[in-house]
């Protein structure tokens, strides 16, 4: 059993009203968690003072450790160091060593410095100052109730340095803490409720491992989450349950592992020197972008091809005008020729292509939205088939086929 | 004063354990502020039972109104029934109507029906079952305390819809409800200390209408919400505020409204009939991606080369390796040869061109990582022109310079 539970409060009215998604809350979650402490809750409040006040001390009644982002900028909306000081029962405190490293930070940067961000050097009493090496907002720590409350910034490149510098070597000082790890099984193909049922054995609740499922854009996550007195005797418990969980999920199972697909497979297309070309229509470009957030593909990536227009497809892949006039722009031989004219004018040794009706527009009873083509030449092969999705509309139509994608290059490099 | 306050509540281990982002609190808050609701709180919780019915049970407590996602599914891990029952006081009941309707809805897809699914026809005590017409699982509204508790799936899609067909309409039945409305400024150019200095007067707290600041891949967005008796007054005094801001955010302007900007950049592109192409190198398809989330930018997208490799610079835009050669694929020269290629190529009359070092290697003294070079043609006149970013890393600096294009061309078009 873990003996220390935490909860994240995510701040600010952006969050609340609907304006901006809180993707630091899901960072913090993954790396409280990884250093074994149980996290339980996750709120998000807006500026409010009373409602961000309540909030944070609800969660320093429950949790043991408490680490709230958002709040510390400069201006006048960012309320936390108040919360602070109504949680503490005292003013604000100036902290002269904070406000030079603002200002040096601002100067070193060729920025001015304006008055405003005085108010970031301001510090509930009782509060320990936590520096930011990468940002003006200095986040603090505070004792309330037994809880430590961690407030920092709601910047994710600040916040994420200052997990590391400051929470989590704290984390790791506390006694009788029990790691936690985490063990993911990817997988293709079947509906949650028809993987639900096969491995419902797995999900009672009390499990250790846990088993969960989660769903997104066709993908099935497991998560095998397993604690015990060492990361090692927890992994050994997590591989154990996967040991059970494979052979039910047969030829569903993907891949494994935290690693994003996109990733993994550029790393396999590295190894076996296999280079890449990408032939989009329906996808226009999401594919590339997926490939090229991974700093490492340009030794394989030969180049792209956003052919949305028949007219492109005919000029930049060489597809035949008379082929699109007979099968439509969406079939299997014009994703043949999309896939075989990528590779041709790339030099590429794997080429893909996609053609679909993502929708909302342009379905037909032959081929409504959700009817997408894939076309894929490996050294001159070229392998061509069709899927045919619920029109979930056009930005699932459009992540399921690169999922898609992603997965077909995934098999055939590993084959 | 908004009489009724309302909060929601996101159910499931892999929203608290990292694996995946809360995106219906997003939505729901701003569709339950549209229609008049204020957004006080959002909870994330896991599967876990206790911690489930006290954090529903909270915000009974606490708000007039709350919404739920998640954990109605038909695997075993799935328990806001359980918690549902346990708030009620009293067993589930089995709502046979329910389960013929979810046999039916998956018959009607040709997909089995797995027994597992009779658990999404059970329900709380003294529930109403609420029908979920595009999925197997029917959602319910619980009275807890003085709050009505809508209970739905965690499906975007689906909760979507139950929002839209049982939410809203029973919300707009309220008494005394005083509607919000939101008016959004866009801001581009300044930092965040420096645009809050400049509208310090307008952000104290408690100001109606209220102002907010909102960063993200280098736009600020402001906020103006302001609350009154009628959709029009709420409106009216939000223009008021908005006409006071224009003068003081003078060139840092970039545009006004809730539309994104992609979307608005296609609009104006089809209204103005100038027809695109795009030659991206270190945002590799992110651009294209972008435009091709709008169904009607066919209209007048000719298409995108997405030339990682200097071989395709030259191969699929015509680049001269001469001026690759002496200047650097990152430089103006190239990205106006790119913008150039690209319009000649495709025939469009707006091309742009991206080429910069989106790191993390690759950086020189000369051009350290964050120098992005574009190149704008417009009826073949080019403009080129350089962003040096700080090094906030690939994601930042390639989301910054797609922001950037299409601010450029923007731009161009309203010109």
């Amino acid at each position: 059993m873990t003996l220390h539970t935490a909860e994240v409060v995510a701040i600010g009215d952006e969050l609340i009203h609907g304006a901006m998604l809180d993707t630091n809350s899901r960072w913090l979650a993954s790396e409280l968690e990884s250093a074994g402490l149980s996290l339980q809750r996750i709120t998000v409040v807006g500026d409010d003072l009373a409602q961000l006040s309540d909030a944070i001390l609800q969660a320093c009644r429950r949790a043991s450790v408490v680490v709230s982002t958002g709040g510390l900028g400069p201006t006048l909306d960012d309320r936390t160091r108040e919360a602070g000081a109504q949680i503490a029962g005292g003013p604000c405190w100036f902290d002269e060593v904070s406000w030079l490293r603002i200002q040096d930070y601002l100067r070193g940067r060729k920025r001015p410095v304006p008055e405003s961000n005085r108010r970031q050097a301001e510090f509930p009493t009782g509060a320990v100052v936590l520096a930011n090496p990468v940002g003006t907002a200095p986040g603090f720590l505070l004792s309330a109730h037994r809880a430590h409350w961690f407030a920092l910034p709601g910047v994710p490149r600040e916040m994420q340095r200052m997990v590391q510098d400051h929470v989590l070597p704290w984390v790791r000082t506390l006694p009788s803490l029990q790691p936690s790890v985490q063990q993911l099984l990817r997988v293709i193909g079947p509906s949650e409720a028809m993987l639900g049922e096969r491995i419902a054995a797995f999900m009672h609740g009390g499990r250790n491992p846990a088993v969960g499922v989660t769903v997104g854009n066709g993908m099935i996550t497991i998560r095998i989450t397993g604690t015990a007195k060492t990361v090692a005797l927890a992994q050994q418990a997590c591989e154990a349950t996967a040991k059970e969980l494979r052979p039910l999920l047969a030829t569903w199972l993907l891949y494994e592992g935290a690693e994003e697909l996109h990733a993994l497979v550029v790393q396999r297309l590295i190894a076996r020197q296999v280079t890449l070309a990408l032939a989009e229509s329906c996808t226009g470009g999401l594919l590339a972008g997926r490939f090229t957030e991974v700093a490492g593909v340009s030794e394989v990536f030969l180049g792209g091809f956003v052919c949305y227009a028949n007219a492109a497809k005919v000029r930049d892949l060489a597809v035949e005008p008379a082929l699109l006039a007979m099968h439509g722009a969406v079939s299997e031989p014009v994703a043949a020729a999309m896939a075989t004219g990528a590779a041709q004018r790339t030099g590429a040794r794997l080429a893909i292509a996609i053609t679909g009706v993502a929708g909302p527009g342009g379905g037909t009873p032959d081929k409504p939205v959700g009817t997408v083509s894939f076309g894929l030449s490996l050294d001159g092969v070229v392998q061509t088939w069709t899927l045919r999705m619920p029109d979930l509309g056009r930005s699932f139509i459009r992540e399921r086929s690169v999922l898609e994608a992603l997965a077909a290059i995934l098999r055939s490099v590993q084959a």
